[in-house]
């Protein structure tokens, strides 16, 4: 019927409207019942499920044999971790294999089947939780006591596969990957040419006396290749040269000529292309979100001009205000949004809108979203006015500032005084008074602040949240600190008592009080700035972060699943003694530097060591490591490490950085501060000057194309 | 007379365009003998005798006393340096003080008394002479037996004011200064913010036993700072987390935190904000070099415009074809820009030429130079084109690339096996064999391409002059070979002869092979593209370059004047082994790492030792350095030069790289490559497209303040 038919076109321009709000494409199932699956798969709650569920599964790996629950990684003193038993963390498996596997058939589903076969992220989905499932079954029928689990290394896919950000993201980095391995060859080349030189250059003479270069850094191609590589990253900076160095001054060109070339200018130039291919990539995803978006209000408009109640126009069609405001009722959006579109439909006052005019409507959306503090609150009596007005005025704040300055310049003078006094012989008087005084202040200070502009729009600033909420944990230690162990007094100094020693509640409270001095930094132009351009930063920079954390993962796990122990069989109390007591092993070595915290036998240490990989690399020298390490695998890991984190993603941040820099720099100059406004921007508004509008023939073909919507005309 | 002022028009028109052709400033003397002088010192002769000058000055400090004429600087090792006696440099020095006090003293006539006083860098050049002077009659009243030198210091301003680039480039770098200290203040305060952090995190325990991160790094403020400055240049990264870390896993929390703000946010931010800046100043330094030479021009063409010989026009000023050809005929420029501008005048067949029709035919000057190669020969001979066809074609090179690449693999397999054999034991017949035949094949290569080329042709390219010479000088070391030793057979082992052993002949052969290796470079399009970017880039680089050599030479001689001998005391045989012996002492101290080479004891190696800063301020813990240094101002020393080269440097060299890569990049698409034809850019053509060519007005308003030129209208 004709109802039902205008129902299922009101639910359509539903979904078109919120799938252009979220950027998400339109190439899904139009009927009654899938819509009704759409919009339940992207509520609120089906999409924080799917997240806690991924959320759970990468944190397993914490808990997982070997299990990171000890206080420290060091194998000399770690006690043996409490290790789930078998079926715990399966269990728990389980059941997020099953949401994945809920949420995949879902997406299939909704995906349809043509486009499903298209789909190489859903295959590759669908694949990865075929082979952990399988993984799993083996893992159970060995009860647990297999090592090799493929499935932890493949965990980290489920988060990639639910950001459509992350993915755009490795599709940007994907594509500048030829312009990287080119660079990277560059490299390659320039590393074993120097390799061959240094081999030629550093040779064993017949005196055996004059060669420890060769001994130590250039005895064969292996030797003569890391010695290099890790100069590259320059961690063996000196050392390296000194021996030939102190042969010969003219050794040093050839460590410089290295150094200036590779360092210098390669791997500068690696940031170069980075910056310049990626410059372009991240303005075209966001060129692409906003064609989604535009595509999205096109479709909705669309369909909504095939309902009945439409005046039949040859020329043009339209779409019924009517119709539109009840999909807005409808639609889930911010009410902020809402509100402005319903305004604007008011205020327009005609029956009927146009393609044009409908877009315009949306195009509230991509508008900077403006906060406005509360006002504060009118006293009547004049006293209270001018209370308002001295506490109210900014002078008051810069106050504040000067006196939490003085307190970080007592705590860094007790400090100073304290440094060489022994536990017994401190004082802990003079600092518990003036901090007490100091808290007093900062109480008042709230609390003016407070009468001055009212609760609401005081809690309306973050400075001002963070300050308060300092404040009142300030006080609360303090109170604490008097209730156990009373007012101070000289010669202060009461033996341990409660949950913290005195010396402890006073060094938490000298921490809360420093980290409390960051409120200053609103206050300052240029590190305000500064700070603004990070959070952006932060806030662009989740997709980022989210692949980083997938390449952590993996070669953490890698890292537990090639050297878990490695590092163990000699690290034990005999062994360590026996190496020092052995006067012919070179200073330097892994025992020596006491690196023992740093090895693969859980997951929270693994994600960390390979960082160290130059520190390390600079030991591969020295035997003794690679006897404990599988020589060759280790130093491909480590080389693999530290090319995608160190070289490649740093110079990814690097890009990403400049490219937020530069807008916001430009754009401080264009738009005068307001001081009771704040604009949040994301990565899209960044570059709306620069985006093009597509055209309304790209808009309708694209929408011809879609798989399961017939337009009428 | 009329025909005296003529000959003053076309002189001083002569000086204008000469100005313009170099970007000089045209406020200067303009009366016929000044002209003579100005035109005097501006020529060749003059200019090479005072930059040979600059340079010897600059020399001096190689073989002053401390001078650098050992062969190695290892304090252990070197035998006592031959200093030169007192009287010889110092004698020198006058003389180069002599011709600065000519170069000054004519600058400042030509300049004028006026613009004299404007002129701070006129100014200071006097002042440094005369405390040069003055330092120098000191020093030679007390027969050079005094240490601190302040001339010494102050020589690299001679380098400095003597380049308008330098004087350009350090006014850009002064404009970025507010916006970098901006950066290092929040540095400073990541830093003070952190150290505080760090002082009370770890303290002193009762136990003494737990509080080993204390002991080592964070004993007391001074020591807090170093060991987490020292974190920011990631030198001592793993190791000073060490101690916390294999207490407890959260202390990593610290120092990630610490590492990611400091390292990853504003040590980027400070690549971002130079590069913004700077951008912005190159461009503008480039815009001005144009106004000058568009100014140069323009003033020809007013005081040609006055000669008599010109029709008297009361609305617009001509300028005759024939004065311009006398002054062209007397203008030093390049002939082929000379030739062309004949060329465009023959073609334009007009008398009088307008202000307008004047500039435009001076565009010439900022056109690309393009060089030809010359043509092949043309054989007439059929078998001759044959061969010339077979020979030329670009096939040949390549297969000329295999056979290098061939000669490397051979190279590097024969260094594998002979990696571990002890010198007695090496045969070098097989090398000697396979060399000898591949140094045919290259001569072969080079005769055929001749051949195919022509001589005139083939020395055109610079990758066939690269491959040339080193074909010759290879050819030239074999048959050197072959004479001294023989030819090889199977045993080949001869005893040391002549000047070099045939192992090392062997292995200088082999070095220049892999040399030669490079001239595939321009077969490989990426490569090509990076390598031309960065000979580019070098250009560019010249004035950078020589305000890094200013700020070298400063720190190296203050470094020999605060450190000299301050690795001595501790560093003769007996006291090391004594350090040896005490098992006391930590491991990673300035002993026990050898780095005897790395001290102050003269010029040259005090050039490279503060290069070393982060593995030298790593050790400053050690307490061993901070007795041989004097302990505060060493660090205070590092640290400058730390932030002016490391930091500051590194980050403007990225900038320009960047800069110029984006611009190239861009270009690549643009323009087609032409076999035939090269283009010599230089930083003025790559601004060519953005920058704004200067109005009438602007130009005619600059030659109206004109100290010493009074324009007739």
């Amino acid at each position: 019927g004709t109802g039902a038919d205008n129902d299922l076109y009101i639910n359509q321009a539903i979904v078109f409207i919120e799938d252009a709000i979220q950027y998400r494409s339109i190439n899904h199932r139009m009927d009654s019942r899938s819509l009704w699956l759409y919009r339940w798969y992207y509520s609120r709650t089906c999409q924080w499920i799917l997240s806690l569920t991924i959320t759970l599964i990468l944190a397993l790996a914490f808990i997982e044999k070997p299990s990171s629950l000890t206080v420290t990684s060091d194998v000399r003193y770690r006690p043996p971790a409490w290790n789930p038993p078998c079926g715990l963390t399966e269990s728990i498996e389980l059941l997020c294999f099953l949401v994945f596997v809920l949420d995949v058939s879902v997406k299939s589903y909704l995906v349809g089947w043509e486009e499903f076969w298209k789909n190489k992220w859903l295959m590759a989905y669908i694949l990865t939780l075929i082979v952990s499932l399988a993984d799993w079954i083996v893992s159970l029928s060995f009860f647990c006591a297999e090592n090799v689990r493929i499935r932890r290394i493949l965990r980290p896919f489920f988060l990639l596969q639910n950001s459509s950000m992350m993915k755009k993201t490795l599709k940007s980095i994907n594509s500048t990957l030829p312009e990287m391995a080119s660079v990277v060859l560059l490299l390659a080349v320039h590393l074993s040419l120097f390799t061959m030189f240094a081999m030629l250059l550093f040779t064993r003479t017949k005196d055996g006396q004059q060669d420890k270069e060769w001994v130590v850094y250039f005895r064969n191609l292996p030797d003569s290749l890391t010695s290099l590589l890790v100069l590259l990253t320059t961690a063996n900076n000196p050392d390296v040269m000194i021996p030939a160095y102190s042969k010969n001054r003219a050794y040093s060109i050839f460590f410089i000529l290295f150094t200036v070339l590779g360092n210098l200018f390669l791997m500068n130039l690696l940031t170069a292309i980075i910056y310049n291919q990626f410059r372009g990539y991240l303005l075209k995803s966001v060129q692409s979100s906003l064609f989604r978006r535009r595509l999205g209000i096109r479709a909705a408009f669309e369909v909504l001009s095939s309902l009945k109640d439409a005046p039949a126009n040859a020329q043009q069609t339209y779409v019924s205000v009517g119709a539109l405001l009840r999909v807005l009722q409808k639609v889930e959006m911010d009410s902020r949004c809402k509100q402005a579109i319903m305004r604007s439909l008011k205020i327009c006052s005609c029956d009927h809108l146009s393609a044009a005019q409908f877009q315009k409507l949306f195009e509230e959306l991509d508008k900077d979203a403006i906060k406005r503090h509360p006002p504060s609150p009118e006293y009547q009596s004049h006293f209270m006015q001018k209370l308002q007005f001295a506490f109210g005025h900014p002078y008051f704040g810069y106050l504040g500032n000067v006196v939490a300055l003085a307190n970080i310049i007592s705590i860094c003078v007790v400090l100073v005084m304290d440094a060489d006094k022994q536990p017994s012989e401190r004082d802990d008087f003079f600092l518990g008074a003036i901090n007490c005084f100091f808290v007093l202040y900062y109480l008042l200070e709230m609390l003016l602040k407070i009468l001055a502009m009212g609760l609401k729009r005081y809690l309306s600033y973050p400075s001002n949240r963070f300050d308060g909420l300092l404040t009142v944990i300030l006080l609360v230690l303090e109170i604490a600190t008097f209730a156990v162990y009373g007012f101070p007094h000289p010669g202060w100094r009461p033996e341990f008592m409660g949950l913290l020693s005195l010396w402890d509640m006073v060094r938490l409270g000298n921490m809360l009080i420093v980290f409390r001095f960051l409120r200053i930094i609103p206050n300052m132009k240029f590190m305000s700035l500064v700070v603004t351009t990070l959070l952006d930063l932060v806030k662009n920079l989740r997709a980022f972060a989210g692949i980083l954390v997938v390449v952590f993962y993996a070669f953490a796990i890698t890292g537990i699943m090639l050297f878990e122990g490695a590092v163990g069989p000699l690290g034990n109390t005999s062994a360590v003694n026996t190496t020092y007591g052995n006067g012919t092993l070179k200073c330097g070595t892994y025992e020596q530097l006491e690196y023992w915290p740093n090895n693969f036998d859980d997951f929270a240490v693994s994600n960390w060591s390979p960082s160290l990989f130059p520190s390390l690399l600079r030991l591969f020298t020295a035997y003794l490591l690679c006897v404990n390490l599988i020589c060759r695998w280790a130093k491909i890991y480590f080389v693999a490490w530290w090319l995608i984190s160190s070289v490649i993603w740093v110079n990814l941040f690097v890009a990403l950085l400049l490219e937020n820099f530069i807008h916001k720099w430009d754009r401080r100059c264009h738009r005068e501060p307001l001081s009771d406004i704040e604009y949040q921007r994301t990565v899209e508004l960044m570059f709306r000057d620069v985006l093009e509008e597509p055209t309304e023939e790209e808009l309708m073909e694209k929408l011809h194309q879609h798989p399961h919507l017939q337009l009428c005309r």
